[in-house]
């Protein structure tokens, strides 16, 4: 076995179960004979380049279970995107440099795609230079999208979260007895998957549409679908939409109301749900409302998914197990098996690469109503992911999140 | 014991909690003897003028207690201001006739100052007359500004998720190592009762400003506020505001958003918060992000306060006793007994004339930091108000919420 430090870092937008991998990262690590070290990266990889790590080793086993139920990243994250290193070595020269000092021999990285394509730039190299360090990706996103995971951590907390919270306003909304649209803004890029979430909603209570980037949107038809579902529904209408909702052309919808790209070259979004309520209040001269869950959606620790803070914080601790036995270049991912009619889930490792800026999205044969809402294939898929509840102890009546020390490694 | 029917209604905004006190009304009423039938009605006071009620002892003990973790007006809400009847009698008229027919002797109404102003009205006029009908008010309102009791059912709920949704969003909105700006938008037209929840906050993870309607609220100031806190703050800054805050002339911020008013004559808010958002990017260059909590903080009921949950259900049993008891006339009232240090909640009545139209705002002495901060008054009054956790069972992971049969009254 491999005999050095191991460094952990956080990238991305956070979810509500990031630090519940990272405990398992930790636990696993700090437990491993073979891991002398365990440093935890400040802001992911920019905190490698910069040497601003924590050693883990100086917190207390309790402190970092209680990540587990602790949303963000208790990190810090970062948004950085690495040059190919044909165009520019210049950071992977200083990243192996300081793995080197600090006889950093695995390399744990917890995010997305574009966290996946850096991962795989950063063990591609270090084989290239020589350097043996076993590199280990940890998949996280709310949106669903990684290839080649069942699903992704991250994503069952958040579909909890806008299918409760669905059900809640919806009791609210439409609680007087005059007509009234509400236009609710989910997250998703470009994956439908957090905003199909809306339809596992139980008992009549879920919304009337459902629009994904996975369908050309088009505001005439979505007016129309909102009239008609006003007409056959005593004047209520509840309509979630993905952030990504695009036109024909593959143009965002809310593309003109904001700034264009972040550092990945993604359209930044947002207010797309104020500015079709907009358009449909002109329509329709019936009351509207738009709600977007922004923040809360991905951050909600407080109704996260038992399963999937479970399954976040053994997403961790494979990623160590993997490396340690030799493993290296892969993602852990995530094998649903049936037994007996019973969800389980199984972790494996696939290559790197084709985690790394690939997107998965929702089928479009589980997309029915023409393209209004989403089949029982959906919800059959994405039901079990949202099951049990976990959550931060609570003193004075509100959560009790870990309070790590971070105490800084020794340059 | 006065014998006869009873009605109860739900009016104006929902709450987390007012279906507890709903529960309380029903379960109380069903056990007492000298009450003969058990009336619910649809959208509160336009539900009895247009007899549209339902039989609730038609409901099984088991679904009304589901209610107690219910959001929103099972019932269905509504705004209906009543004439002052020398004005127009016509639906005081109305109101008598139907109360007639169905032998309505017991009058409960569930709501804020608007309704309690009903309630009285409607008081007034059925003592003139000569029937006799009990008529007891039940408080509620997530912004806390009834004058004459402690706090209200409604309000501990929503400040405990006004409360954790910060505290894990301020987590998430500082993830990233660059500056960021966070608006958020908390509902409370005049008074500041749940924005000031904000402060409730433990371990640091509470804004950094927060701006109260009780305040006259200057644009400039604000932006000086905000830059003050990036400079000591490493660039971050998390403000929190009350949709109701005014300038130094009493204008609402927000007032050239929107439609003016509402069918009580209040503007219409929301929105400030993304005014702001747009102020400070422009006068700081940082990134904003502008959250609004919307229905999500009053219809949040897995988040609800176990103490408020109780108090509300404990609030329309009382009403009931005090009225087979022969009061009339009064609303039902906390008064805070503090038993060697330990909160505990008396229930007591006050006349129902002193609680309408008169809105309690937070005391100016509690309001510090040059108007940006609540005191340690603020958090000792509040903090008792958000213990403990009470929701609906899970079923499929989602709230199984009380599923009323609604069995209409026959006319």
């Amino acid at each position: 076995m491999l005999k050095g430090a191991c460094i952990f870092g956080q990238s991305g937008g956070p979810t509500s179960v990031i630090n519940s991998s990272a405990a398992g990262v930790f636990v696993e690590a700090l437990k491993t004979g073979c891991i002398t070290k365990v440093y935890g990266a400040a802001h992911g990889i920019k905190g490698m380049l910069e040497e601003e790590f924590y050693d883990m080793g100086a917190e207390s086993i309790e402190e970092l279970m209680l990540l587990k139920n602790t949303p963000s990243s208790a990190l810090g994250s970062v948004r950085y995107k690495l040059k190919d290193s044909e165009v520019d070595d210049t950071d992977y020269k200083r990243l192996l440099e300081v793995f080197k000092k600090y006889d950093i021999r695995y390399f744990f990285y917890n995010g997305g795609n574009d966290s996946m394509d850096t991962c795989n730039k950063v063990s591609k190299y270090m084989a290239k230079s020589g350097y043996e360090v076993k590199v280990i990706g940890v998949p996280k996103t709310i949106d669903n999208d990684l290839f080649g995971t069942d699903h992704c951590p991250g994503f069952g907390s958040a579909a909890k979260y806008v299918a409760t919270s669905i059900m809640e306003m919806k009791l609210d909304a439409n609680v007087y007895d005059t007509p009234m649209i509400t236009v609710v803004e989910v997250m998703g890029r470009n994956a439908g998957w957090l905003t199909a979430s809306s339809a596992l909603c139980q008992d009549g209570l879920g919304p009337d549409l459902i629009y994904l980037p996975e369908v050309a949107f088009d505001t005439d038809k979505f007016i129309a679908d909102v009239k008609a579902t006003l007409a056959k529904n005593n004047g209520k209408c509840i309509a979630v939409v993905s952030e990504g909702i695009k036109n024909a052309e593959g143009k965002y919808i809310a593309e003109a109301m904001v700034s264009p790209t972040d550092t990945f070259g993604h359209a930044q979004l947002g207010g797309v749900a104020s500015k079709l309520a907009g358009l449909v209040k002109d329509a329709t001269g019936v009351k509207v409302r738009a709600i977007e869950f922004s923040l809360l959606q991905r951050c909600a620790a407080h109704l996260a998914s038992e399963r999937d803070v479970e399954e976040a914080f053994n997403a961790g601790a494979t990623a160590v197990r993997l490396a340690v036995s030799g493993v290296t270049d892969k993602m852990v991912v995530f094998k649903r098996v049936m037994v007996d009619g019973e969800y389980t889930c199984e972790y494996e490792a696939m290559d790197l690469a084709l985690a790394a800026n690939t997107e998965k999205k929702i089928p479009q044969e589980w997309i029915i109503n023409d393209g209004t809402y989403v089949s029982q294939e959906f919800i059959d898929y994405a039901l079990p992911l949202i099951q049990g509840d976990s959550k931060a102890p609570l003193v004075n009546g509100l959560p009790r999140f870990a309070q790590l020390k971070k105490v800084l490694a020794k340059k």
